[in-house]
């Protein structure tokens, strides 16, 4: 069963410098792919669509093979191109934060193909790259299911033409705060989620960072706080909005469901993955992350919000 | 049963003239008292502890009135006093607001005394006022079960001896986001809570507004999300906190109970009744409220929540 419910994700493999107020940390294994199949694979098999340049570090190529669930056919390393690589500070306020420097490298070139063995994926997440880019990756999966894109404030005031034709070809939305903002031009996270349903998308997910998410479907709004984390507990937000897109779709991938319900409840393990990646640089916390762990987590979250049965 | 698990607030009623965005407001009932009361008011019968002065226009105590489960013998109207009165400005994000005037009238001068008729109560919420009004009002309840206290930035600043004697005699405290901050100088709100529970209460919440609330207690750690709104239901925030407070001890009065699932569970009651203070100016929209309708979002939001049965 969980072969047929296949879940693929295209998106960045980068490597990070990220500056928080009490730590810098050079050359961390990134990128919104390597989250989001990092936080997935604790739920569901998944694919990874991602390319990147000969200089990418064996440490990070073997960080990412030691996920036991992610399928790495799909990571192409192109000769003589330079990895994607990020460079970030965060503030006290882990909110919010400065992007430093962004160098595309081999972003800027040819997309990766995604390989025939991953023609029969069902579950598809685009993560954030030009929107053409992601629209073409749509035709590439003829078996899909359930088709959700990510995008950023770049693409939303560059590429606006092109974003509001992927949105009325996608089943759902997951984008931040700042995003449906942009997007939008409503503040309020409820209504510029329904706002974007009404653009073409089944549903849309507003991430809040550290005050949860709000789900906007056609059958029903859901809302969720993050868990409830402890400063001593915030190391790095890198990734955190990547991997429990990861988590969300690995949740729905190995139920094989598409509805609100479903998704709604997608969202607690979405929620319970990223609480896990901001406990560390980079994915290492997701490194030595057990089920069992996992797990406990989403019963103590459960728990914590009180209204359980 | 009701009779016996009374619950009192002490705190202000004033009138409060507010700008929001769209629309500008002037005599309108207001006070942390008046909002506690009216949200509490749906839960369990409610004692009132406040002074007014002569100016008090008929019509917010018709109003008050109007609330079946709230007991006015404490309410003292004193000649030739004027009422405290209030204006704020709210902002385009709705988590912001800046206070144009505070005429605080008889709240200086001595504060109302607790009818000897409410001595027997059990579930005593201290609102804002000076910590050592708040002590001494403590001494009032000789049957107290469950002392809960709120507190502000000015007393926090000018009275910080005096406070923090206070949170050595209340089971619980809550404030917001910004005050817990002051007041521990923690940003992380359930650090920030966790630090409170070291001076003295045995639990404190942080309200984070339109982000939901936090709860640290020696027994456990909880957290909702407030109720999703969309931004044409979002008229006026004023008493949003008060009332949520109100709906939390009227659910602790209601069941008898102190303990931390109760409270826990207490959480989900405040937050709908918040959810419903916003719908207008004043508590407008909570004089129209029936019971059938709390109840019924009641449960919208525990399905909202996606981790129910």
């Amino acid at each position: 069963m969980l072969g047929r419910m296949s879940l693929a994700v295209t998106g960045t493999i980068g490597i990070d410098t990220v500056y928080t107020p009490r730590e810098r940390r050079e050359g961390v294994l990134g990128g919104s792919a390597a989250y989001f199949a990092a936080g997935a694979s604790f739920l569901s098999p998944v694919r990874l669509v991602a390319v990147v340049g000969d200089d990418w570090p064996s440490t990070h190529r073997d960080a990412l093979g030691r996920f036991t669930g992610i399928c790495t056919q799909g990571l192409e390393t192109r000769t003589g191109s330079r990895t994607f690589s990020w460079g970030g500070r965060y503030f006290e306020d882990v909110n919010q934060r400065e992007t430093l420097f962004t160098e595309v490298g081999v972003l800027q070139e040819a997309p990766p193909r995604v390989p025939d063995a991953y023609r029969d994926t069902q579950f598809v997440f685009l993560g954030n790259t030009h929107p053409a880019v992601q629209a073409d990756f749509i035709d590439q999966f003829p078996q899909r299911k359930l088709v959700v894109c990510d995008t950023m404030d770049l693409w939303i005031k560059t590429a606006h033409g092109e974003l509001l034709s992927l949105l009325k070809r996608v089943d759902g939305v997951v984008l931040n705060d700042t995003e449906a903002h942009e997007l939008t031009g409503i503040r309020n996270a409820v209504s510029a989620a329904r706002h974007i349903t009404t653009l073409g998308p089944t549903f849309a997910v507003v991430k809040k960072g550290e005050h949860g998410a709000v789900l906007v479907h056609r059958d029903g709004v859901a809302v969720l706080p993050a868990f409830p984390a402890p400063e001593d507990r915030v190391i790095d937000p890198t990734g955190a909005g990547d991997s429990f897109a990861g988590g969300m779709m690995g949740h729905l991938a190995r139920l094989g469901r598409t509805d609100f319900k479903a998704i709604r409840d997608a969202l607690s393990w979405g929620t319970v993955v990223a609480s896990f990646t901001i406990e560390s640089f980079g994915p290492e916390r997701l490194q030595a992350l057990t089920h069992a762990e996992l797990n406990e987590r989403h019963e103590h979250f459960r728990s914590a919000l009180g209204v359980g049965s």
